[in-house]
């Protein structure tokens, strides 16, 4: 009988805990030992579980207890999760966790503790939820040099971005409606700043590349400046608007950048729906490769936490080998240096003489044709050029004419 | 130093050897060991090779070598590859294919040879060549039922029928086309008659169910039949024709099949491009996860068969426990009772009165309207019901109206 603790009862505390009473019996067949849950960590009550008797309000009563070998923590946030899952590691217990923020900010050390503990530190649920990514980018693509990766890693803002794609709804009520249904939390910054979609790629990066990528390390932008103009002139140029978390690889370094770009319709990201997540990953050999699916909600992300549980009993007596080397951000190349064609729109008096200044400033530029445009707008989409490099021209430009927005093409 | 034996050097074993001598070092470095190909086998001589030296046409020297750890059998087919892949397992050997119709013919009797020994018997690379999807089945969505697996899993019929749909190709045409384009095979009787489709849901059903499903218990149907007139239907239904392979559960028992089926333009799988595979995966807790990638091509199928050798290297001591039972084919139940809505086109002199008649014998249908149909075709869709009972009735409605062609809807 293996013993294992979930701290945290939240969405998917709760969700972790119906699986492993409601598949026991099939769970313990493919394992082949029984897998109970001895403690629950969260300070409130739950008196109608039906393991009401074994929640605790006392991490002591997990880290002081030797039976205990596997602890799911499943609490969010840093504190107190990083203190409780280092000390579950140093008594040689292994973890499971779903907490992207916590392997972001403290993946290295971490895996550096279990492997010292020679115990196993697992994290499938921290990308993309139920959608298996972490474990097949290790050990799938094995022998592959990954070129890069390029996802919609974040459901909230995939949602409220299709709801102003599809329905015409602005950034606010698409937002408003996003928290009603419950995809959004109260305090949506995380999500809609693009900050959880930068962790998610800040592991992948780390994971692929063997060197931790700290969140401050890359360029994140949200998407709250993108306006239903834009999204409308995505769709007549032939794409949508995106949030995109990509890293690629350029030498021995990387590019990492989560912001929102125009996604051409060609590519499979460009209709992903909804709350779902699409990962394209670019392997030397494999090519392009895509994992599509729900990336959080209760269940989907309960059963891929339970999934690591498994695999921590399976291999009870064997680290697996997932482990990267700490990191100074020495590896992420500065943003201002990755290339990318990019999309204007500005207000002019002359948009011919403007089209025409712009010509001139970023080279042959694509104008985006929309019906029933208003004449004083002009939008266009210049040839590929360093973000540096735009910066400066688009000063120079914004002399000619009133800039409003300017979003990266996406290279995928 | 690992020793490893490669068995065939066509279009994958090719790529294996590539693959193995370009990132010596970085595999290497991943898996804590160095891998070297003692030998290949080979029938024809390849003197231009880097390791020409190592080639052989004698089983007997890698058989007979203890050395060598690792076989990888990439020769196709299941004469001689059969035998030898049972003798290197008897012999204590771990043994690495891409062989779809080994595993699907021998899986069971090779898998408790392996367990027997001790050893790893592994296949990644038979399913969806390049696309993670063995593992992620058995690891990541372990703590899920899996409800139903749906995929688009051959590569040349898709081809075959995207250039119908988009290019209004015929068949033939396509055929010819896949065969210039090196798609198809000379004999591409494997892939148009659904055989390869089949040998692949057959290998994704064992593993998930648990029991050696034969590809001999389950229905299969090419695309040899379908006409560029079902294509525009599908179309004009708001969908499209693919070769779907599928298993679902169905209480204790599965159903399988593999059939060309309208897909509605909804789902995933009706704008899969050319040459890839998708495989959609239901589980209980998971909901849809998706799959996308090349399924096939020298360097995406040997950088799975070389992940495979990877996994091996780093679990020499220890099975991968993949396993599942054999299997007589009474877990699959007969396909004359999946239910399906069905297509179906009729010649009729009087569609009104086919129509009319269609509805009495089938139940409310829906007619397909298409721009410029002959007046004396009726196509449309009969509400959801057996196989059986639609033979039944579609004798019947026979009575009334030339019926011309009939494709079930898939239940994504």
């Amino acid at each position: 009988m293996i013993q294992v603790a979930v701290m945290g009862h939240g969405v998917v505390g709760s969700g972790v805990t119906d699986i492993l009473l409601k598949h026991t019996e099939s769970i313990a067949k493919k394992v082949k030992e029984e897998i109970n849950i001895k403690r629950v960590l969260d300070l409130r009550e739950f008196p109608d579980s039906p393991i009401a008797d074994r929640f605790t309000k006392d991490f002591n009563d997990i880290i002081s207890d030797d039976e205990i070998s596997i602890v799911v923590e499943v609490m969010g946030g840093l504190k107190p999760a990083y203190d409780f899952v280092k000390q579950c590691l140093e008594k040689g217990k292994s973890v499971v966790t779903s907490n992207k923020e916590l392997v972001a900010a403290k993946g290295a050390e971490l895996l550096e503790i279990a492997q010292k503990q020679n115990v196993n530190f697992l994290f499938e649920a921290s990308v993309g939820g139920a959608i298996p990514i972490i474990r097949p980018l290790h050990q799938c693509l094995a022998a592959n040099d990954i070129e890069k990766i390029n996802g919609i890693l974040n459901g909230t803002t995939n949602f409220i971005l299709n709801k102003m794609i599809n329905d015409n709804m602005s950034f606010e009520d698409a937002l408003a409606l996003a928290q009603e249904k419950g995809y959004a939390e109260r305090n949506p910054a995380a999500d809609i700043e693009g900050h959880d979609a930068c962790r998610k790629i800040c592991i992948l990066a780390s994971l692929v590349y063997g060197t931790h990528v700290y969140p401050e390390s890359v360029h994140t932008e949200g998407i709250t400046k993108v306006t239903l103009k834009d999204v409308e002139y995505a769709k007549a140029w032939g794409g949508a608007v995106k949030l995109i978390a990509s890293a690629r690889k350029n030498g021995d370094k990387q590019e990492i950048i989560t912001a929102p770009m125009f996604v051409n319709n060609d590519c499979q990201l460009s209709n992903v729906d909804g709350v779902y997540n699409e990962l394209l990953v670019r392997g030397d050999s494999s090519g392009t490769i895509g994992f599509y699916g729900r990336g959080a909600g209760k269940l989907p992300t309960a059963s891929a936490v339970v999934a690591d549980v498994m695999d921590c009993v399976l291999h009870k007596d064997e680290r697996r080998n997932i482990m990267w080397k700490d990191g100074n951000g020495d590896n992420v190349l500065p943003y201002e240096t990755y290339v990318h064609a990019m999309y204007v729109l500005c207000e002019t008096n002359d948009s011919t003489a403007s089209f025409a200044k712009a010509n001139e400033i970023f080279g042959a530029c694509e104008k985006i044709t929309m019906e029933k445009a208003p004449s004083n707008e002009l939008a266009f989409i210049t040839p590929e050029l360093s973000y540096a490099d735009f910066t400066a021209k688009c000063a120079e430009f914004a002399k000619n004419a009133d800039v409003k927005s300017s979003i990266r093409i996406a290279k995928i």
